[in-house]
């Protein structure tokens, strides 16, 4: 927030079109790299989803992606005006894409506003967080949903699909490294390296999406899990957040996960699944765009089911179905607390130095 | 043992020719396919080292393999005959290729004999016999020298080097995998699938080198072990031993290695490494041969330091050298014992089902 309008956003040449008359107006908060290079030039894509305000602390912003998006001036919030925001009927959902510490408190914020919440993944920082904003979901009566991209991604689902039907047979292990190197930075910098607005790093960034394979690949929540941290000393990017985060998970069917994510370590973005007939190599798994899987055993192929990119428009279609239809939300609050929760078993584990052992619901047991 | 000689046995179609004079005789102990297949035939690349006598239970097999190797007939033992070894001038050492669990047993009986001890991994299934083994060596003023062939096989010992040189930065993570589907089978027809025989399975019999890789890649003992092993119920290969071993080490350094194996998955032998500045990727890590290695980084290039093969010679040789000149030997006892104490702490970590300490000589500190 605040930050001046970088030189290579992606902004569209000409506003765009209408949308047909039940289409749902979404006001974005937060309007960084994601926000506007990735999601909001698919909502073009999106059935019934339109931009009809943005929130930001740049008025810079406001105006160059208000004109660019065709935004009314008067729906071009700062922050301090938000509360407006439940008088504007052309808002009728707000779309979180902030610093993951600010989640809650703007999820809270919108509810209290009488708009539904379509949020960025993580969830929040706790599970705590992640319950009060179910709390306050269901006291506005007001949908919530986490943007978990790769359930709306045609790789992602034919996976689940294939492990559904044991493809590779019993699953018996899951591998997932999800790691970059970051370039030199600190938390003054980058929120991204700031314990209070992204919490341990990489886990919380793009380590979840290797925890949610895990999870949706396997079909089963681990009952006990055992992780490790790093963080090099006089790093100035990790002297908030971790370097590396390490688990291993043990599935009620004696399946094993093991988790890698790093801000330290050469890219990679993979998940393998071996199983008592073959292996699901997915790699890269849950990137924007660029994926690719392989199904090895008795009948090895490639296969590509289809554009990555169709997950954003699929996304906004789950949540604006649920919306006006009362569809059910693929990836719900409930989703975010679960994984808020595993998160939480992950940081409690390696910092006790011993496994925790977890309920179905992932509550910690021990 | 009391097995027929099976048909694809590769037996030299002339005998060794002679050798020089000190050259040290072995009496081979266990006839089974890797001796024959592997072990005695690189025999003939050994500076000094040459096939005195061969210890069976099967006749047939004492007699073939006897001609074939030019073996006199009255070096030719049966087990029950081992103890006249002691008077056999011609045997200075004795190279026990038996299933594991009989290790400790003829170790001690071949130092009872006066002769030197070579054993091929995992040095006994427990670390009380490791040490009967060390203590009767101490005893007997005998050699005694664990055959762990990656210490002389160039890739691995390149790998070494590299890691030493800090080749891919600090070394954050190791990941290794050795794993096979095994065929039908049962206990009563194959020795590597009985408890008594070949401990947990999978992990003593080629896990160990992804033990043995996390050890020497990264130069450290880990501090802290968690695992989890899982073997499918109603299956006969895995009536008393375990299908996988999984686990996570923490090393002092904050480096991770994350080791899985298994008896009942796709046949794959890797061992990477993920540091700061880039990685080592062994895949195939620790063959007999084929190894592959890629270092990757800011000059990422594929390595060929040499031919596998002639771990099997340069093993022998290291061992003749610590007979004859009193050489160290890389890999000795006390190599074995601390691997062993590794290996339970690993099934006690999973047994209980939590994460183990570890003192640095490997010992369960809880």
């Amino acid at each position: 927030m605040g930050q001046p309008l970088p030189g290579n956003v992606r902004l569209p040449s000409a506003p765009p079109g209408r949308k047909r008359s039940d289409s749902v107006g979404f006001a974005i908060v937060g309007l960084g790299g994601y926000a506007l290079n990735q999601m909001m030039p698919r909502f073009e894509q999106a059935e019934r989803a339109h931009i009809a305000a943005i929130v930001s602390g740049n008025p810079e912003k406001l105006r160059r992606v208000g004109d660019a998006y065709g935004v009314a001036e008067d729906a071009r919030y700062s922050y301090e005006a938000f509360e407006k925001i439940a008088s504007d009927d052309r808002i009728d959902a707000v779309y979180i894409v902030l610093p993951t510490g600010l989640h809650a408190e703007w999820a809270i914020r919108a509810f209290a506003a009488g708009k539904h919440v379509l949020c960025e993944k993580p969830m929040a920082l706790s599970s705590a967080d992640c319950e009060r904003m179910i709390a306050a979901s269901r006291r506005a009566d007001r949908k919530l949903m986490i943007a978990y991209r790769s359930h709306f991604e045609p790789y992602n689902l034919e996976a689940m699909k294939l492990m559904q039907q044991k493809a590779a047979g019993e699953i018996r292990l899951v591998r997932t490294e999800q790691s970059y190197r970051m370039g030199p930075t600190s938390p003054s910098e980058n929120w991204r390296t700031s314990r209070a607005l992204a919490g341990g790093g990489p886990l919380e960034d793009f380590g979840i999406y290797g925890l949610q394979s895990a999870l949706y690949l396997t079909g089963e929540m681990p009952e006990s899990i055992s992780a490790t941290t790093f963080r090099p000393a006089g790093d100035a990017r990790f002297a908030e957040i971790f370097a590396h985060v390490s688990s291993q998970w043990r599935f009620p069917s004696g399946a094993v996960a093991q988790l890698v994510t790093s801000y330290d370590s050469a890219g990679t973005n993979f998940a393998h699944v071996r199983g008592t007939l073959g292996a699901l190599i997915m790699d890269p798994a849950t990137s924007y765009s660029g994926q690719k899987m392989r199904l090895e055993g008795q009948n090895t192929r490639d296969l590509s089911p289809g554009d990555p990119a169709v997950q954003f428009a699929g996304q906004l279609n789950n949540f604006t179905d649920a919306v006006r239809d009362g569809a059910t939300i693929r990836t719900p609050g409930e989703m975010g607390l679960r994984d808020l929760r595993l998160i939480e078993a992950i940081y409690a584990s390696a910092e006790a130095g011993r496994t925790v052992r977890l309920a179905p619901d992932g509550r910690r047991r021990s």
